[in-house]
């Protein structure tokens, strides 16, 4: 795999992934990279230029089999077994996402979901239950769970995240509108919905 | 205005005036480029960059008023009048979103929610009624709505983005995980949590 690899370009696997997935229900066996793009908004040539990061995949004038390019892309992104996800926050956005169907579709599964209000704890949502903040430390290590979200409020995002990092998590997507400071070596997603609409409104009445 | 303002630059102005917002509410009157930043993992350097394709702002060795700077702002964003969203799909995600309160604090509000289950047609979810999607058509006419946002399944998004600009509105928060296609005059943006969470993984295994 060559070194430096776009972000665009990695935030577009999952994107071409679950398109793959969609074609396959359909009963799609072999598509062009003309095809794979169309519903995309994406050049065929950037979607080969994407995937020549990680190789050399289909045939020139045949194009690629659906179920084999599924299983390269699922490898590639490193969800070819399930990944366990961990979340924190059961508020309103918190409990929406337990219920958020986007995610098993691309291997990932949250396992459990954690609070520190007594009302919620022991609660099951969607089949996830609902466990004592406190108790976190121990199933991060027992599940070994490398990746988790966080939905609290701004005011104890940091506080989370370090709890997190300092347990053995090494990935989080962060919903809480506030920059964690972690150490270099966490990777950290960000969906910031304010500042999307915001940016939304400047395009609007600017650009 | 320069003519040329970068993505990201744009997407930071949110961010920046919702901190100043909460150094206001703490009692902050003056505050430096630094202090700005401090808790935002960006550079003071970065942020005088960002506000200076807008003009010049702040003094020398003084900092920036934080009240003026906030004005400032909003009117950059074009958030110093409320700026009226209104939003489709009112399922799991649509709700957590009519209660997140992330949007009203940066001057949005959604005024009006549309479905097209008779179940949830009539209903009110934190004082945000929920109508029946014939009516948007004549609502954001007869209200002039610009902005809208999309919670419905992938799979009828694409429809729902083509009524809502066919009525007149000029920009779209998209959260169905599916590129729209729509004329280059509308401006679009995704939030597309499994893709971040899938890109997520991606760094976790290969970086």
């Amino acid at each position: 795999m060559k070194k430096y690899i776009p972000e665009d370009t990695i935030k577009r696997l999952p994107v071409y992934l679950r398109n793959l997935l969609e074609m396959k229900k359909k009963g799609e066996k072999i598509v062009s990279s003309k095809k794979i793009t169309a519903s995309l908004n994406i050049l065929p040539e950037q979607f080969r230029k994407d995937l020549s990061y990680f190789g050399t995949f289909g045939k020139r004038g045949v194009g690629y089999e659906v179920d084999k390019l599924i299983k390269i892309l699922e490898k590639i992104i490193g969800i070819d077994r399930e990944i366990k996800v961990i979340l924190v926050g059961v508020g309103r956005l918190g409990s929406a996402l337990l219920k958020y169907k986007g995610f098993s579709i691309l291997n990932m599964k949250i396992v459990c979901a954690f609070d520190s209000d007594p009302k919620k704890i022991g609660k099951l949502i969607d089949g996830i239950k609902i466990e004592d903040i406190n108790k976190m430390d121990k199933f991060i290590k027992k599940e070994k769970i490398k990746v988790g979200i966080i939905t609290v409020p701004a005011s104890s995002a940091q506080e989370v995240a370090e709890k997190m990092v300092k347990s053995g998590i090494k990935a989080i997507l962060n919903f809480a509108p506030t920059i964690l400071n972690l150490p270099v070596s966490i990777h950290v997603n960000y969906v910031d919905m304010a500042s999307e609409l915001g940016s939304l409104i400047f395009k609007l009445k600017n650009l």
